[in-house]
Parts: C-alpha cells; sequence; structure tokens
C-alpha cells in the first residue's frame, strides 16, 4: 500500500477550495450550482457537428465575426445598452483580467501612473504592478468616482499624469455604487481633454436585479480615436471558466487590438470558445440564463439584506445593491474588520476587509460580502457567524 | 430585395481566407481536413457529462490540475522528452503567442533589448515591439543559433546587454533547422552565465516524421531560479483555435506565471479547453492524433522535396525538414524573392519571402513554404507555379 508521504502530489482543478464547514463570503465567484453545463453540452454539440473545421482553425484577429454580428445584436436588444453597439464597436478577448493586460501592454509602458477608485477590486494592483506602473487612488463616494477629485487631481502638479483611470462603473466591486449617467458623461470629457485612456471593467453590467443601469461609459465617447474601453465578460453570464469576454470602443481601438502582435501570431483569443458562445446565444440560451441569475441572485440579495438588518442592525451600514456580486458594509462603531477576521475564521466565516481594497490602507471599518457562491440560507448563517465575531470581539 | 451596397459587413470567422484558385503556400497553419473535430466533440461529451460545474468555474492558476498530472505523465511517455517533465515543471497558457506575450511582460520593460535568430518567426517582432522591446538579430547556420557569435554579441560593449533570447531550437520557423545538444547547453549556460531568459517556441516539437529531435531546451536548465522557459502548444498537435498551451521551465519560473496578477485575477488562462483537452489525452485521442498527423505531413514533406527537385532542380537549394511546417529555399542564381512575388501571384501561388524573417533586410534569395495547409498534389502543383514564376523572370 501506499503511504501517504509517497502519494503524488495532486495539483488543484480550480482557483479555491473551501474548508468543509466554512462559509466564504470573501470569493466573487459565481455559484456552481447556476453554471449552464448543459446549454455548453449543447452548444458544443452544434459548434462541433458534422466535423465542422471552425472551432478548431486559427480565429479571426477581432474575433470570430459569426459572434462579433450575434452580439452586438443581443447587447442592442438589451435595456441595458440604449444606444445599441455595432460589430466594427467590439473585439473578442479571453476575459477581462487578460483585457485588462493587454490594454496595459498596448497602452501604458513601466514607469507611467494609473489611476483607480479608492476602493477598486482587490486584484487589480497586481496586473497594473506586473506592468512597472505606479497605482494612484482617486476619491469616490456613495454613486462612484468624483469627477471633480478626478479633475483636481490632473491639475494639480504634485500627481504624476495618469496614461490610464482603471474604473469600475456599475455595481462597483468592492463598494457596489453605480456611477450617474453625468458622472460618465464628465468622466470621458476629461479623458478626452487631458489625454487619458478609460478603461472600465463592466463585468457586472448586465447582472442587474431590478431596473438597469446606465449605458456602458464606452457609449459616452464620441471621439473620432477613442479614449474609453468598455469590459464585458461571458465569466459573470455563463461562466467564468470559458475566459471569453468582449471590449466595446470606438472602431480606431478596436483595430488597435486586432492589429496587436499577439492577436496577429495567434488569431482570435478565445476562438474556440468564441464557436461555443455563439451557439449558446444562437439558441437563445444566453437570455434565459442571465434571467435564471437575476432572479437566483436577486432573492441572494434580499436574503443578505434582511440577515445583516436581522443580526447585525445598527452595528452596519450598507446600501442594497441593484446588481452584481456584492455587499459594502461600515461597521459604524468602528470596528477594525482586519483585526476582526481571525475571529471570523474561529466562527467558522470568512469575508473580504476593506483595506484589501485600498492602495493606502483606508476602509479600515469596511467588509466586502459575496453573495453569488451560496444560496440564501447559509448567506444568513454566514453573516449570523459574523454577527457573532463582532460581538465576541466587542465583548 | 435587399442591394449588395446595403447589406451588413459579414466579419470573418477564421484568421485567413484564401482567394479561390490560389494556392497559398505563405501561411504556417495546419490542413482543415486534419482537425480532430469529432475527438473534440467527444471531449466536451465527457467534460460536460452530468452536468459538471468544473469546466465552467475559475480554474486553478497553475492550469487544470488533472491536464497537469496527464500532460506531465503524456510528454514523459515521448521519446522526444527522454528527460521526463514533472506536473511541478508546467504551466498552462492560452497557446504559444499568449505566453511570449505574458513571458515579455513579467521579465522585460520597454527599452530592453531582445535577441532572436537571424532568420526568425516573422510575426515575433510585432509582439516584441507591443512591448517597446529593442529587437536584435544574431546569426544561425544550417543547424540553427551559433553560441560562439551569441557570446560575443554578449561580451561586445558596442550591443545593449539582452533581456531575453527568443529562440526556436527544433524546426526552426521559417529555416527548419534542429539546434543539436551541444548547442543547447551551451545556450543555457551562456543564459546562466549572462543573466539573461531563453524564451524557447518549441511548439513543433512533437512533430517530427522521422528520429525525435533532441529534449526541448527546458531539459538543460538546472538552475536553481531557471533561466529557461520551453513553450509546447495544442496548436499543432490538436487545433490552433483551442489557444492552449504549455510553458515547461524550473519551477520557480512557473511559479511566477502561477502568481501572475493576469493568472490571479482571472485563474488558469484556458480552463474551459484544458478539461476538454483532459478528456483527450486521457480517451487516448491525443496519441492517435499525433500519429495521424506525422503520417500525413511526412508524406507532404516527401511530395514538396520531390516537386521541387522535378520543377525547380539546380534552381534552387533547400534541406528536407524533419518535422514542422516548412521548407527553406535558396535560390541559387540570386533571384531576389521580394520581386518574384508578385508574378508568382499572378501565377496563382504565393509563399513568404525571406526578408520578412529578417530585422535587417537578409534572406533576399530564399523562401519560406508551408507544406502542412495542402495535400501533395496540390502542392506540387504549387511548385510548378513558382518554378514557372521564376522561369518567367528570367526570360
Amino acid at each position: 500500500m501506499m503511504s501517504v508521504s509517497s502519494m503524488p502530489h495532486s495539483k488543484p482543478a480550480l482557483l479555491i477550495s473551501i474548508p468543509e464547514g466554512v462559509i466564504d463570503l470573501g470569493w466573487g465567484h459565481p455559484s456552481p450550482r447556476l453554471h449552464p453545463t448543459e446549454d455548453l453540452r449543447r452548444a458544443a454539440e452544434i459548434a462541433l457537428a458534422d466535423g465542422s473545421p471552425i472551432p478548431l482553425q486559427y480565429g479571426a484577429t477581432q474575433g470570430y465575426g459569426p459572434l462579433l454580428h450575434l452580439l452586438a445584436e443581443f447587447l442592442s436588444a438589451q435595456p441595458a445598452y440604449p444606444g445599441g453597439v455595432s460589430p466594427d464597436e467590439l473585439f473578442l478577448t479571453a476575459g477581462a483580467s487578460q483585457a485588462i493586460d493587454h490594454a496595459t501592454t498596448l497602452f501604458t509602458q513601466a514607469g507611467d501612473t494609473v489611476f483607480v477608485e479608492e476602493p477598486t477590486y482587490y486584484l487589480i494592483q497586481n496586473i497594473f504592478e506586473d506592468h512597472g506602473l505606479n497605482v494612484v487612488g482617486v476619491p469616490t463616494d456613495a454613486d462612484g468616482l468624483l469627477p471633480n477629485a478626478l479633475e483636481s487631481m490632473l491639475q494639480s502638479p504634485d500627481t504624476p499624469h495618469p496614461k490610464m483611470l482603471y474604473i469600475i462603473p456599475t455595481y462597483q466591486n468592492p463598494s457596489g455604487s453605480v456611477l450617474p449617467p453625468g458622472r460618465r458623461r464628465r468622466i470621458v470629457e476629461l479623458a478626452q481633454r487631458y489625454g487619458f485612456l478609460t478603461l472600465a471593467d463592466e463585468v457586472y453590467h448586465l447582472l442587474y436585479y431590478g431596473e438597469p443601469p446606465p449605458p456602458p461609459i464606452a457609449s459616452f465617447d464620441d471621439s473620432e480615436s477613442g479614449c474609453v474601453i468598455s469590459l464585458g465578460s461571458f465569466s459573470k453570464i455563463l461562466g467564468p471558466g470559458l475566459r471569453t469576454g468582449w471590449i466595446q470602443a470606438r472602431p480606431q481601438i478596436i483595430q488597435r487590438f486586432a492589429n496587436a502582435g499577439l492577436t496577429v501570431s495567434g488569431g482570435g483569443l478565445s476562438h474556440f470558445t468564441s464557436t461555443l458562445v455563439h451557439a449558446v446565444i444562437e439558441q437563445g440560451m444566453l437570455g434565459d440564463n442571465i434571467a435564471v441569475l437575476r432572479r437566483a441572485y436577486g432573492e441572494r440579495v434580499k436574503a443578505m439584506s434582511a440577515a445583516l438588518r436581522d443580526s447585525m442592525g445598527d452595528a452596519v451600514e450598507f446600501t442594497e445593491p441593484g446588481g452584481g456580486y456584492f455587499f459594502w458594509l461600515t461597521l459604524t462603531d468602528g470596528t477594525n474588520t482586519d483585526e476582526l477576521l481571525p475571529i471570523a475564521q474561529e466562527c467558522g466565516v470568512n469575508y473580504r476587509p476593506g483595506t484589501a481594497f485600498s492602495a493606502s490602507g483606508a476602509f479600515a471599518n469596511a467588509i466586502r460580502l459575496a453573495f453569488a457562491l451560496y444560496e440564501p440560507d447559509t448567506l444568513a448563517e454566514g453573516v449570523r457567524r459574523i454577527a457573532k465575531a463582532h460581538s465576541a470581539m466587542r465583548a
């Protein structure tokens, strides 16, 4: 018999593994139960029928043409895309992270400055640091980035001029905020006037649980050469394993991606999976899946809201998110959530503390809770455990 | 009825489209006829059976664990990998082009110098230019890169010190040359001594039509921190549309990729397709497919060799390639192949002229012919058309 120590080490299949018994509200990952695996199986059957050579050959540089057309049609039919989208404004990516990495290669150099929201997506800094960028935070309020604060920084001789602004306008990660149309327009005007690229991570744009959000920020860019990139993704509306998404931008920017060295050498960045996504949309399965997700995640928002009010009451302040994956809580008694974390973990719950989302260590009293991974009952139990940890810490 | 001018513009599905009647020997693309579409259909059925949530969830950062183990086992059983490969030495990429782009991000900065072979892959310069690198050619002979010339350049105060050497050791693109084991060892020693990274594009390593080539150059790297990256790919042995490949390197380098911002943010770079490739290997279909490709491409090498001897005789010099996709011809009468090209195109054939593979405009009498896309008869007809154009030019 093989002893444990001589057994080959087994490498994980997935990005995260959560210990039995722990409720991990730290991960912004979708529910495995909600993955439309059967839809993808049908799509694969369609795309790979009759020995078609298309899915396995090198794909077109802008992306799989039939999907560009169908995606433009699909998006243009959505209330969240009131201005419509043309295929000339789309480029198929290997997911938003790949698109951010690629945009950073094409539009910045080591030593350049990138502005981000304060708070922002906690893993973005690593990507920018891999490119040698200097990351500077811009203040936000409950409606997202503050255009006046941004303009002051752009005018200040003490702040290095940014090549790029990275922003999450809709159901912001972590805060859940939605940038109003007026601010979107102001930011695009500033990008045009001060000559920086706005890289907008809008992967939650179609995941709204009530009214649709304002149009993607790329829709506000009417410049000839383009100064805004809106990133969309099938990660949140089909499955992140597909590593397939899109860029929406002015045609000149789209052509910069289509003519990039990476793209011209390897062809379409997500060609095989794009042929499957094409079949998913054509069969009406994407619209159906988004409807399923909206219903399920909408219920989870309600469940988490209720649990927070029931278990924590006045101890937390939050705005119920209108979409996306996250609640952003502030502990009203000033509890330091980095210090609370090990106690919460002892109680069998995990979360992402506020300081993780700040380049300057701000938001020490904040917590990000992800609600996409668990069913309503488990979310409520997770919140009760945080409440228990919070009481224990104050005792 | 819709007039042609009002019809929506249709975007292409694939990277290339060849006009009817033209034999295009310029593209290093595999034969659509040989794509194992049915194998992938079966693989998708297996990977997506029973509603498995695995393929659609975020994948592990180093790559889909079961594929890392199975690929290590598969490669270690190949005569072309005599030293074996461990899962700790593998990282799953989104294809060789993506891996080159990512390595360039992680190990260089704008203004750095990268050495390449002279001649080299004609699309690599675009990737390096997107990163602001300075590209410098190193001389080669019929056995590939000349280590003595490389060492002289490393010692010369007139040549900027390289951060990276990009090299195609096996069935070189375009020359078809195979770097002997002694040169591989010398280059790795130079990389260790002079502190540069050797980025080896070894995507043709398993496509040999006679004896297997020497081991991948990463196998010669015994340094602790690692100084060689060997790039493998499923593009040439399954299908380029999959955008899935691997890096073979020392574990410290593997971990640098697994911990990169891009990877940690998006998870495994080719997760969904990796679950399909896993099923392909597990079912024995990869080994079978490589055997089919070796047989078919081996026949094409013979056909093209015979056609070149029959139609062009002493007008061309070449070495019959032992693997890969390419013949590299030199026109013995000094014909300028850039000038020959439009005449060849009038004769209904296309090729890639030698100067495309040189940073300095060398190889003006050379031609690269790709034999992977067409059947033997068509290859022979293509060669006859080049011979006709050559005669016409001299007349």
